[in-house]
């Protein structure tokens, strides 16, 4: 079934906000094999709507409207595809109890405007929306497409795809298959390397598909699988994910969209009770400051060292002056006098440190992207290992950070 | 005049990626007066961006595409745009030089491929690529709508916007009036204050019009005049710019829509040689990593304390057992001993200092959100200020640092 979206509203045609709510969309109705063949965005004007909606009728099996269901006069998309439709709107009465209740709970007056948001279709199936007040609706039409309505807001439209519209369109029958996605995440492989590794697979496989995603100093897998039923899908899905590891796996760090390699190595340090701390220079707070974004990081990290000038290193830290005088700072020797001094300092189990060149100057006539970071990991030696990072001094220190991360989770995985 | 925007990729249909470019595209339009009333975003297909093609020309009189540029099969735009408007492609000889410079100097062999980027549609104008190898086209038509053609990947079409198609398209009239913007940003007030300060302004001014928008911690007005020509809409704005500073002055904190807070305050301290540092619990070094963004902040700020840990204070700051143990380690003692001891510690000449609770669990009895922050400013007796922020951890974290620089923007304001 071919499919299309209405993105409806002048601050998303006149680019002040982006159009995340369609793009999410199109991924979920991926997700169930339903195909997005066009996307249109149109301003808050009915004689525009009415223009798109005649054009999207002549190809899609399926037209998906989000926005326009708020209260103001602007929102109008309910009221223009009912006209269209030939159908009148009615109320919704759990809408309008959830509306009547929020009005004699704050004490509020209701306006002829906040019971608008509990009209649906005439013969739709009300779409719940358990962030706001505005029902989505789903008209299910014989003779032409059928039509879905969403509000605008994105956390209101967001809950709305997966807890209303994917389970009824699945059980509607508009998808012939279970599809079911699995996301493995990579880090230290790039995205050709690991492609090329698994060129066969993803050529020849059409059932699981694999579809390959580079993000900052990460690569993500895709892994769909469509069966009729769950139990098959994910059997397919265990299959080619067994090769995918067999190949790969010592870069394989988590499953999942919402995942992070932050999250992983953090919850495995609180699992395993190990301490860590850092000393940075060039990342100036940047991979703390990423490890105290994880709920319950304190139990692992009690502090640590910003050292961005050399007289820092030295009276914090206590690094000899002549290591940074004969080595220079951005080095080997210093990264690892940092590590061993910060761990040593704190009394953790792991430090990590950074030293190099942010940019975008260069400095000790190295050139930008130069880093070194070191880890004194319990009671193995302090190593330090040389990085040549590129895309300017945001990315540098990003960078840096994701791979301070990856020498805990290698060092862990070891163990 | 009505524009369209087209877009053309299917990581974009699939929502892969979103629609970002559009989002700017249609936003400078709106800023010279060109009216965007549709957006559309289509798969990497022939038939059906045809299909889209014969919508568009129906009811735009300017049609821009985005993406499909490039050297892969995939890569189409530029063939059907010309063939639907019967026209042949040619080579653009400056953008074929620029690949054989190019492949002269990496020592590269060319495909054919390489060189479909140097394609442009005959009696078209081409648009430089500065950030990449694809020419755009500005196919300027009397009989029916004209089309412009962008490249996909963000770098080069933000670019070729600004660089080419803005200033083409004003040269050659498209539109009546020279329009002007001018960004103002204001930190420590929120939107709706702001806009009720300027509600007479805001509500009776056609021109310039004056466009709040909220972003984490800060608002930013955009003032937009119209006249014949730069002088007078530079004149339109100056005079609607004093009558706003007039009554919120206290909160504006400079201009531009890529400038930021953090720019501002520390590039002041670099210019007034005032050097900086922090001690920080709940942000966990987010402070200073972000002061860390800003090329040639090594010069005022040497490095600092992320004292997470209640031992970690006592450490690294020496602050004495009993401030924490009686006054509470959220409090507004130990707020201004972090400060005053990371200054002293430091030598220099401003310090400040975070402490709270950042969620999702409360602490010591105060809720998530509750925030103390410190400052030591140069001789002045050492403050702290007590701040409520919402919206989880990461939120209350970046509003943390936000403020903790408003502080200091505020001091050498009043200096």
């Amino acid at each position: 079934m071919n499919a299309e979206i209405i993105a409806v509203g002048t601050e998303l045609l006149l680019g002040q906000i982006a159009n995340t709510n369609g793009a999410y969309l199109a991924q979920k109705l991926a997700e169930i094999g339903v195909n997005v063949y066009y996307q249109t965005v149109v301003g808050d004007n009915p004689e525009r709507l009415e223009k798109v909606l005649n054009v999207a009728e002549k190809r899609s099996d399926l037209v998906l409207t989000i926005g326009g269901l708020g209260p103001t006069e602007d929102d109008l998309t309910k009221q223009i595809v009912a006209r269209h439709l030939g159908e009148s709107l009615v109320t919704d009465q759990p809408a309008k109890d959830k509306i009547d209740t929020y009005a004699a709970t704050t004490k509020r007056n209701l306006t002829a405007n906040n019971l608008k948001q509990a009209l649906k279709i005439d013969h739709a199936i009300s779409l719940t929306n358990h962030n706001g007040f505005a029902v989505g609706d789903l008209y299910v039409n014989e003779d032409g497409p059928s039509y879905v309505l969403l509000p605008g807001p994105p956390a209101e439209c967001l809950m709305m795809i997966d807890r209303e519209l994917i389970p009824q369109l699945k059980k509607r029958g508009h998808s012939n298959h279970v599809f079911i996605s699995r996301v493995l995440r990579f880090i230290g492989i790039g995205e050709s390397k690991l492609v090329t590794d698994l060129a066969d697979l993803i050529d020849h496989q059409t059932n699981p598909t694999i579809a390959p995603y580079a993000k900052m100093a990460e690569v993500t897998l895709r892994v769909t699988a469509a069966a009729q039923d769950e139990q098959r899908a994910n059997e397919l899905i265990e299959q080619t994910v067994d090769k995918i590891l067999k190949r790969d796996g010592q870069y394989f760090y988590g499953y999942g969209d919402d995942n992070s390699l932050t999250q992983v190595v953090i919850n495995q340090l609180i699992d395993r009770k190990l301490s860590v701390t850092a000393a940075e220079s060039l990342t100036a707070g940047e991979f703390q400051s990423t490890i105290g974004s994880v709920p319950g990081v304190s139990a692992v990290f009690p502090g640590g060292f910003v050292t961005y000038a050399n007289e820092a290193k030295h009276q914090l830290l206590e690094i000899p002056n002549d290591v940074i005088d004969t080595q220079g700072v951005v080095s080997k020797a210093t990264a690892i006098w940092m590590a061993k001094q910060a761990k040593a300092k704190m009394q953790t189990d792991i430090a990590v440190s950074f030293t190099g060149v942010a940019g975008p100057d260069e400095l000790e006539g190295q050139p930008a992207g130069t880093v070194w970071i070191g880890i004194a990991y319990r009671d193995q030696e302090p190593e330090a290992f040389l990085f040549h990072f590129t895309n300017g001094r945001q990315q540098v220190r990003a960078r840096s950070v994701m791979t301070g991360l990856d020498l805990i989770r290698q060092r862990l995985a070891a163990e």
